[in-house]
């Protein structure tokens, strides 16, 4: 449903939403015919809840997609993943925790090797280590631009985020990346005649960049892509009239809730204090966004062990969410990561929703081919999760006499 | 999902797809409570394959739709076939192995019987047999128009079809089929300024066929309709970056593959010709479609025993497909033919998805009942089958980052 039809409908409640949001949750056996991740965790918690619940497995984008992490939650969030696209450059920005005001014109960086001819030979410059990638980024952090400011900041290993920030900028620019080694960077290329001044300014900061990285081979030259600006889009509170907060330890999920409203709470790395987090919250908020990132990484890294760790880890922290008592609890992943496939996988993810009205399936407990069978269906669309979680929450009027 | 979206998406790959489709697979009991067709066929293969792969039912168009050939076989093939419409003319020249041309306009026509007056008294002319049609035909086939080349070809009984091929033609006609006895056929009319140039043609066309046909009672002249002209689709190889071959005894099915830049290989009559076929062109091609056409029409003929036959036959020539170790098998109908009805229905059609990282599900053997319970869920639209075959396959990268 469109985010208007939905705003159509809200009415106020006094009533607590909480998304758990395991990431990367969805799973597959190692053998074939046995348990995922999740079927192979001891989940009593989980179990129970499923039990009193209305269990599914949800679709982050579309049959067969595979989604990155930000088209996923926003997916989560009630936003159409495609048609709220976010560019390369403002997820960097949100990655690094940097804070992309609007106007703001965010870009992803590389650095790379050229020859003396100043073609590219390495796109990613050996993908020197991230301790130098600051040295670098510090040194261009220093480059001065006529009539804006301009941030450089590190994003990993090659990789980096530039931001210009100033009056009457535009994100409309190609990429600069040739895509292949033995051609020159392409020229900063305007898309529109809105962006050709800040074209100018960034070809003149790749110029400068040249000059400051001459020395330090590899990491001699620099490409630019993913040209974008923060985008102007309904905020939680407007869309679905809940005061939001997100909960996460790894900065591209606190800046993927600020980018739709929320407020970003201030928390640990661990998982017991992101709980903490949230039950000191408590009182002050309608919506609450828990990420937890480390099932992911176990996903990624092929651990099939440390990824049932870690859902057993949450599992025992889940009575911590059931005795605040929240109206409707909704526990899901934004994807699928099996450890046997070591990535983001298009399989969808196990999904629940705990309310006293959501109508008890049969499925007693939290796993892919448990759920399969529940009421939610086997490929329900994320979006519809939170126009559902609305429902249950008593915050949606009837539609139509 | 919009095929620009999947084309964005794709990644090259080695691995290789197969889709089986057994026409009109899906069914209904004879007796309330008793089996289908399929439930009722004894299909060991198949049904080890629903045991190691995921199961569900797809709906070709929508909740309720009964299709024809055509937009069952685009949506298998991921051609969305409510905005892929093939013209009546077209398909009518797909199931006549006519070789339509760019540019060719093609007709659907009927011979039909007219009064002295010229009025309509039998729009089937009797059903002629098919072969009075062919002598028919072969005499309108010799009409000559300025500067086009007419062909007139048998379609069946009392259909034929028309083609006029030459420069600046165009299909935007209006029918000529009156649609009720005891009136004229309609004058032929031009549905744009571009189409009047065609519109005269095929008048003279028709006002030489009832010359032809005067002394053919019943058949003593021509209604046309479904004026079309070979659509400009993306290809298979564009849209999905599969080259893909058909395999298919029946002249329509193999236009249809044709029609998206499938390679048709030449194959014989029987099932295990196209078999044979498949296994002798495995190297060559990255996307196979083989058709089965006697399930249909045991269902269409209202003969439960002779569909559950044909689906043994298609069984055991099953493991022959497995050995040739496809990465992602998929086996399924391009709509229902209940023999109960004797017809297309609405029915969701069984399918199963076989490939290494599928996600297996509860299902274990091969029939409606059992694939309601099927990870695919009850009601998967069928232009989503080739994006989660493609992602089977490992031909999609991630949507955004």
């Amino acid at each position: 449903m469109e985010l208007d039809f939905i705003r159509g409908l809200l009415r106020p409640a006094e009533t607590k939403i909480v998304f758990l949001v395991m990431d990367g949750l969805g799973g597959l056996p190692v053998a074939a015919g046995g348990p995922t991740e999740l079927e192979k965790a001891r989940t009593p918690n989980l179990d129970g809840l499923a039990a009193e619940g209305i269990c599914g497995l949800h679709e982050p984008i579309a049959a067969g997609i595979t989604p990155g992490s930000g088209p996923s939650h926003l997916a989560l969030f009630g936003y159409d993943p495609v048609k709220y696209q976010v560019g390369r450059g403002v997820l960097a920005a949100l990655g690094t925790d940097f804070d992309l005001q609007p106007g703001d014109v965010a870009a992803r960086g590389n650095f790379c090797t050229v020859d003396s001819e100043g073609r590219v030979t390495d796109r990613r410059a050996g993908r020197i280590s991230t301790e130098q990638n600051r040295k670098l980024c510090a040194m261009l952090d220093k480059i001065e631009l006529p009539g804006v400011e301009v941030f450089v900041r590190t994003v990993k290993e090659h990789r980096f985020l530039l931001v210009l920030r100033g009056q009457g900028l535009c994100g409309e620019l190609a990429d600069t990346d040739p895509q292949q080694v033995g051609r020159k960077p392409l020229a900063v290329k305007a898309l529109s005649k809105a962006a050709e001044h800040t074209a100018s300014l960034v070809s003149r900061f790749i110029e400068e960049a040249g000059k400051v990285l001459a020395d330090s081979h590899p990491a001699n030259m620099v490409l630019v892509r993913g040209f974008s600006q923060k985008p102007d889009w309904p905020t939680m509170s407007e869309a679905f009239g809940l005061k939001a907060a997100a909960i996460a330890a790894y900065p591209m999920y606190r800046g993927l809730g600020k980018l739709i409203g929320m407020d970003v709470l201030p928390t640990g790395t661990e998982l017991e204090e992101e709980f903490e987090t949230l039950k000191a919250n408590w009182d002050k908020y309608d919506f609450f966004y828990l990420h937890v990132k480390p099932i992911d990484s176990a996903g990624e890294d092929g651990d099939f062990d440390r990824k049932v760790e870690w859902i057993e880890k949450v599992d025992a922290l889940v009575p911590d969410l059931v005795r605040l008592k929240p109206d409707v609890l909704v526990v899901t992943g934004d994807h699928s990561t099996p450890s046997a496939l070591k990535s983001h996988s298009w399989h969808p993810v196990p999904v629940l929703l705990w309310s006293a009205d959501c109508r008890r399936d049969p499925v007693t407990s939290f796993g892919e081919r448990a759920c399969m069978a529940g009421g939610l269906g086997a490929n329900i669309a994320a979006v519809n999760l939170m126009p559902l979680a609305l429902a249950n929450a008593g915050r949606l009027e009837k539609f139509g006499a």
